[in-house]
């Protein structure tokens, strides 16, 4: 019989004490997500739809929609639509640091650089469903305006002088609508913005589109009323992840080069390996997060922090929205930032790194293509002469959730229940899971939260004197059991909450290596242990997820952000080169 | 009519939950007290017993006995008292880095250097009280030990090597008693070293004495029920402030060179102004906490943050401190400490200092002496050309009190309650006091405290955002209204509880000004504005202040510790200078 746990993690009682207003919901709040989503697809350029059927001489066929298709093309179709001139790929496929030093040598403008990202954000949008918000016009005219800029004094406005970034919607944006994800927000227009999103701005970025997040933006996955569901890339039947799903499925589609993103719980580095790219979730207060929108709004919730952090296709450009941000020194403008400046010149020789990989959290085991690949990551590393690698004995990983889970519901869903039920929306299936973390509803006693945040405490030190015990630095680990999740379905998240509890920073990386569904066969034989592994493994089978790419994870010590992105640069060039012999 | 301000910050319920049971107090626990007093007692030399009668040719009247008595001359009593040899005379006066410069270079012995400071800590242990534990014989083995090291090797064990060192009593230390001043905790022999302390031990200081602090200590006083009163060397009708009593108390008569001091509301600050010393409470989380013992064992909270901090003579002495304990890296080893290492060449001119002057927060009107001091504070500043200064208008003080003391019991007293309640000891006038800090017994619920918790979070906002918009980047200000407190009396915690619950550091010093009865007199025409300050204002009388030197405090940004302590230095010569012309 397996060990029950999902009543330990999770309050199971059968009803819950939102009740959603279906009248109200739909006599009042259809109509304007109906005009929502009306003009958000007006504001897509008509010439780069993609017709349905066969793209001429390339082996892809467009599906009637692709909502209800499986298609797996995504990532190829740039190269396939006809719709860019070879300058333009050659653009779409630049790191982000490449765009900003091209434009500040003079060699590509802010305006053919945006031009491009637009198209292919609008491709992303047809494959994905990315979008909350889309205004290319307003690029465009901020793209002239920083090539006359440049034209007229031969600088850049800041480091980022042309550089299209998108940013995830509850992101403060002054002047647009900023729901986060909440059907009673649709009309709440910012007066500010974000610290970052400023930041980026005064440094020379051009926003262009602002993508989506799931209902609460606590799902591992993309759904929201508003909407609705956000796509896979590779697989348009499996999840993108979340809750930065629009982030991961846009930057995994090659139609932002930087994104920016948040986590509390996995919400970059689940998406970010979902969708094969690289996301950082930095230690927590490391970046200003002075407008950030959510369901909290007089409550602060210190037990768990929450943390922006970036999205992108390569380490480095990770690494330039850190620079930036500390340059601006946060700390002085935001008192919750720490006074912690980015270390610019961290570097590791292979020998210098010492890894534990985790095969098995002992909750959910991994799936055989997850297994395969960090079997070969081991090899590679092993191979390449890596200091130290041995397999990380799971340490007290249910506990962790425990405290993490009661952490998220700490105010007894009050908040989450007041922003919902202003609209009467109703709820996703995973937002129905998320309301039943921890205690769920029943919300702790002053005394037991104090109690819950002491045995926290207790265990950031026991983990971090296991780190120093077992003499390792980094944690190489999946960071779902499956390369994907299946929409609606994610419910565990093991392999990424944990870290947020003890606050250590994390990187999704790809690994290069695909599910081939011919030696990554389902273990049908496989006895789960406990009943969410019962839930939850089941749910890979090789024929949904052949030709998935694979993302790994490293996590590092506490405010260790640099050694770790820069560990995990250095694995990921390992792993990949390897997955290509 | 004065405005009321208790009622807000504190609950006036007459009936506290806490009884004490005086009838287990006085048969299981008073015969405890009355042995650990004796062995106390025991440990120190009867060769520097002061007798009673006047100093030979010193002008100096040794009362009958210090506990009643007004006696002023504690710090001049090394050298009348003719226990000292010339030399020891000149290590007594020497600074920690001093000491250990020449320790390093040969000059000195690690055993003369404890034998000096022994002899004046007996010295101080009569004027003040103190200590809670003292053991000279393992001092001097432990100094042996040291000599013969370095004579063998001609290298020291560390950077501390041959340094005595004192430590408030909470500091868990191995193998000894840590009560913290709980009557019920009398036997509780610690298994561990807190970190700071195991540090220093290894890097080569030398302990000899524990000191005292009040009960709960949540005092900014000095009473407990094991030793009972600690009084100021300046004058032992005054308290030494609190909670770090007797580390105050023992550096103000220099009978430590370095002490260990902690602080939640003022508890470095404020001694280290009414005992003439320097003390710095660093922004929370820069040092480790580990084996700090409290009435808190099984509940973190994190709404107001303790820490750890240096007590000493000068400046250099607490930077000390603060680097030996960055250069050991405590953020690998306490997951707690912030991974910012000590900046070790902070240095200004005068004329880029931008400083904010409080002479008044809005509450509690500084008293004459106070008021002088920080007049001719500014004159000097301005005089030496100090980038700016500006009168500070007072922001938010109650409002900041309000969280803050919510902060302080946010438990409803749940934890001093089970402490105080195993020995049923009685209850402090001051415990009271803080008992009903906030609203006291009654806890507030989660909800409220993460309302609370977010009004600090936009508290701490503002001020920044204040600090920023009138352009200053320290807080020169009163540690209290008065140069020191009476004993069992002190209740406004506002010119230094704000600065904890904002967890900006901040620095005391010694001013070189003392209150002169003739220009400092009561003004007792003086309306009060409002209830506390109706309390606390009388409590100035000029002559009862006669002669006490007078400290002021300097608050500088968060994280800003190293800028904050440069500056106050560089302040300090200024007034002091000043104040000898």
């Amino acid at each position: 019989m397996a060990t029950k746990i999902i009543e330990r993690l999770y309050n199971t009682d059968p009803e819950l004490t939102y009740k959603p207003d279906l009248v109200k919901y739909e006599t009042v709040h259809l109509p304007k997500i109906t005009s929502y989503r009306e003009e958000l697809a007006s504001k897509f350029p008509q010439e780069t739809v993609l017709k349905p059927g066969l793209l001429a001489d390339k082996g892809i066929e467009i599906p009637l929609d692709f909502e209800s298709s499986v298609f797996k093309d995504g990532p190829k179709l740039a190269k396939a639509s006809g719709f860019f001139t070879d300058r333009e790929l050659e653009i779409l496929e630049l790191k982000a640091i490449e765009i900003i030093e091209r434009i500040a040598a003079g060699e590509q403008t802010a305006l053919e650089t945006i031009t491009a990202f637009i198209k292919q954000a609008a491709i992303a949008q047809q494959v994905t469903n990315c979008a909350m918000d889309f205004f290319p016009e307003e690029a465009f005219e901020r793209a002239r305006e920083l090539d006359k800029y440049f034209a007229e004094t031969g600088k850049t406005v800041g480091p980022m002088h042309g550089l299209p970034v998108s940013v995830k919607e509850h992101y403060a944006f002054k002047g647009k609508v900023t729901s986060c994800g909440f059907v009673s927000k649709l009309n709440d227009v910012e007066e500010i913005d974000a610290y970052i999103t400023d930041l980026f701005k005064k440094t020379g970025a051009v926003y262009y589109i602002r993508t989506t997040q799931p209902q609460t933006i606590m799902h591992l996955d993309s759904f929201n009323n508003i909407i609705g569901l956000c796509r896979n890339p590779y697989n348009t039947a499996l999840s993108p992840g979340g809750s930065s799903s629009g982030e991961a499925a846009l930057v995994g589609m090659r139609g932002s080069p930087l994104g920016c993103g948040s986590d509390i719980g996995g919400s970059i580095r689940c998406p970010a390996a979902f969708c094969n790219i690289w996301g950082l979730k930095p230690t927590a207060r490391r970046l200003s997060c002075l407008g950030s929108r959510s369901q909290f709004t007089k409550h602060s919730n210190e037990m768990i922090l929450p943390t922006f952090g970036p999205m992108a296709n390569s380490a480095d450009d990770l690494e330039l929205f850190m620079k930036v941000c500390s340059d601006s020194k946060p700390w002085l403008y935001d008192n919750y930032v720490l006074r912690m400046p980015w270390i610019k010149d961290v570097k590791f020789a292979i020998g210098d790194l010492k890894i534990a990989i985790v095969l098995d959290d002992g909750v959910v085991k991994p799936s055989p293509p997850i297994l395969r690949a960090l079997l070969l990551a081991k090899k590679a590393l092993e191979s390449a002469g890596v200091g130290k690698i041995i397999e990380w004995e799971s340490f007290k990983t249910v506990e962790a959730l425990e405290i993490c889970y009661n952490a998220y519901t700490k105010d007894g869903n009050f908040n989450a229940r007041a922003v919902l039920g202003a609209s009467g929306e109703p709820l996703a299936p995973l937002t129905e899971h998320y309301m039943r973390f921890g205690t769920g509803d029943k919300k702790l006693s002053n005394l037991e939260i104090m109690e819950c945040e002491n045995r926290r405490d207790v265990l950031r030190q026991e983990f971090q004197l296991k780190m120093n015990e077992r003499d390792i630095d980094f944690i190489l680990t999946p960071a779902y059991f499956a390369p994907a999740g299946i929409p609606h379905k994610i419910k565990y998240w093991g392999y990424t909450a944990v870290y947020n509890i003890l606050d250590l920073p994390g990187v999704s990386f790809p690994t290069g290596i695909k599910v081939n569904k011919s030696i990554d066969k389902k273990d049908v034989n496989y006895q789960p242990r406990n009943d969410m592994e019962e839930y939850e493994y089941p749910m890979y089978d090789e024929e949904v997820y052949d030709g998935m790419p694979i993302g790994l994870m490293l996590q590092g010590r506490r405010y260790h952000d640099e050694e770790t992105l820069a560990a995990a640069k250095l694995i990921q060039e390992v792993i990949s080169k390897a997955s290509r012999t």
